[in-house]
C-alpha cells in the first residue's frame, strides 16, 4: 500500500507494515513470528495499539479467514519485550456467515497477550448512524499538536487535539470532564485499512492523566472494537483524518473505563472502541 | 444465596443458582458441565445473559482464581442447544495483582460460546463517577412492565421500563432514539453477585426493533462487560434494584453496537457494557 503514499520513497515499506509484519511458521496451523518495532514503542513494552493491529493482520492473512472484522477484543495479560514474539491464529468456529478466532501471542512460551475476534460476510440491510460526528473544526485549520517528545508510538500519528489535549508535565489543572477529541491519521500518510483503524482505536493518552492534570502509571488492560467500517468505507477514508473522541464513565478501585468514538472524515462512524484501564494513584 | 431470601423457600435454590450451577469434571484442570435451563430459555438457545453469567461462574468456583473480575467478553459463535454442555476454564496468564482467563463452552465436541475474562486484586485510588445516574422515577413509583409472554428469560426479571419499552407486537412507530431505560430486578429476589450481575448486563431487547418497531432477527454476537462494582459494592446493592441504560451508536450492514450502564440503587455505577448485534432486516 505504500506505493500509493506520496511521502514515502517507492521502495521503502511504511514502518506500520513493517511493525505488523508476520512470517508464517513453516507448520502453516497458524502460527506466525513478529518483532517488536523501536518507532512503535510505548512506556512498558510496545503500544496496545500496534499489538492489537498486529493480531488482526494474524488473521487477515490467514488462509481460512472469510469476511471482514466485526469485532476485535484484545487482553493485554503482560508487557510485550522488546524483540521476537510468536503469534497462534486459530478460527474456533466457522459458520455461514461468521467466523469466530481465537488468538495469542507468546515470548518464550509464556502467554503475553490474548485475543478473540469475530469475522462476517457483511450485507446490504437497514442503515443509521445514531452517534453523529460532533461539529468541530476542520482538520487543516487545527493545529498538529504532538505528544511529548518521549512518547515514541506517537510520532507515526499526525494528532490535531480539539480538547483534552495531552497535559502539560508540570502545573496542569485537574479536570472535571475526562473527553479528549482529535483529529488523527497516520504519519507519514497510509490509506486505512483494518489493521490501521484497530491500531487508531488505542491512541487516546489514559484519561486519568487528563482528570489529574498529571502522568501517573496506567495501562491498557482489555480492548474491544465493533467495526462499523467495511472495505468501501475504508477505500472512501484513505489518508484523510479520522475524528476520534474518548471519554471515561467511571475510575475507581485500580481501574477506569473508556469508550471512544472514529469518524471518518465525512461523518461515517468507522469504529466504537472501549477499553478497561489499569491506573495507580 | 437464597436462604437470605424471604420469596424462596429455604429448601428450594433460586432458578438462577440451578441455572448457573456447574459439576467440575473428574480430571481437576478446569473442566466443567452444566446444563441448560427452561426458565431461561430465548428465541433460538438460552438467554445470552445466562451464558455470560455461568461462563463467570466457571472462574468464579476455579480453585487458581485470584481476585474479582474486571473484565469479561463472551463470543456467541453459536446457537446453544438444549441439554448438556461442557465449559473448560483455564488461567492464560497470572500476575501479582491480575490474572487473564480463557473459557470455552462446547456440545458435542463443537466450540459454541469463547470468551476471556480478567480478574484482579482491586485496591484503593482515587475515584469518581463521570457518568451520573440520570434523575429518573423511584423504581417503586414505576409500574411493572413484563416483556411479551414467549420471552421465557424476561420471566427471571422484575422490569420497570421508564423509556424504551419493548414495542407493541403490531402497529409501533419507528423511534429515532435506541435509548431504553429500565430498573431491573432478578424475580424472585436474588441478593445481587458477579454472575447476577453480569447476566443483568445483557437485559436489554435488542435496539433495532425499538428503532424499527418491530421485531426481526437478531442475537448478540459479542459481549463485553467491565466490572466497577466490587463486593462491597454488590452486599451494598443486595435486591434493591439496578438501574439499566442501553443505546446504539450504529447499525449498518447486518451488525449494530450497544452500549449501556448499570447503576445501583444508591447511584454507584456497577458496570458499563458494550455488545455487537447481528440483525436482519
Amino acid at each position: 500500500m505504500s506505493g500509493a503514499d506520496s511521502r514515502i520513497p517507492a521502495d521503502r515499506e511504511h514502518p506500520f507494515d513493517v511493525a505488523i509484519a508476520l512470517k508464517p511458521g513453516d507448520t502453516g496451523d497458524g502460527g506466525y513470528t513478529g518483532q517488536t518495532h523501536p518507532a512503535y514503542a510505548n512506556m512498558v513494552g510496545p503500544y496496545g495499539g500496534i499489538t492489537a493491529a498486529t493480531l488482526l493482520e494474524a488473521v487477515q492473512r490467514h488462509p481460512e479467514r472469510l469476511g471482514v472484522p466485526v469485532s476485535l477484543t484484545v487482553n493485554y495479560a503482560g508487557p510485550v519485550a522488546e524483540g521476537e514474539f510468536g503469534i497462534t491464529a486459530r478460527p474456533s468456529r466457522t459458520n455461514r456467515s461468521t467466523q469466530h478466532w481465537w488468538l495469542e501471542l507468546t515470548q518464550d512460551g509464556r502467554v503475553v497477550t490474548t485475543a478473540t475476534a469475530v469475522y462476517a460476510a457483511r450485507r446490504d440491510t437497514w442503515a443509521d448512524t445514531e452517534t453523529a460526528m460532533p461539529e468541530v473544526a476542520a482538520p487543516d485549520t487545527a493545529p498538529v499538536t504532538p505528544m511529548p517528545d518521549h512518547v515514541q508510538w506517537a510520532k507515526n500519528y499526525e494528532m490535531r487535539f480539539l480538547d483534552g489535549a495531552v497535559p502539560a508535565l508540570e502545573g496542569a489543572p485537574e479536570s472535571p470532564d475526562s473527553t479528549t477529541t482529535l483529529w488523527v491519521r497516520d504519519a507519514p500518510d497510509r490509506p486505512l485499512d483494518f489493521p490501521a483503524l484497530a491500531s487508531m482505536c488505542d491512541v487516546f493518552y489514559p484519561r486519568v492523566f487528563l482528570r489529574r492534570g498529571q502522568a501517573a502509571p496506567a495501562g491498557t488492560v482489555s480492548l474491544t472494537i465493533y467495526f462499523h467500517a467495511d472495505d468501501d468505507a475504508l477505500a472512501a477514508q484513505g489518508t484523510s483524518p479520522v475524528l476520534a473522541r474518548a471519554r471515561s464513565n467511571r475510575f475507581g478501585r485500580g481501574y477506569f473505563d473508556q469508550s471512544a468514538c472514529l469518524w471518518g472524515t465525512d461523518g461515517e462512524l468507522l469504529a466504537t472502541t472501549h477499553q478497561l484501564v489499569y491506573f495507580k494513584g
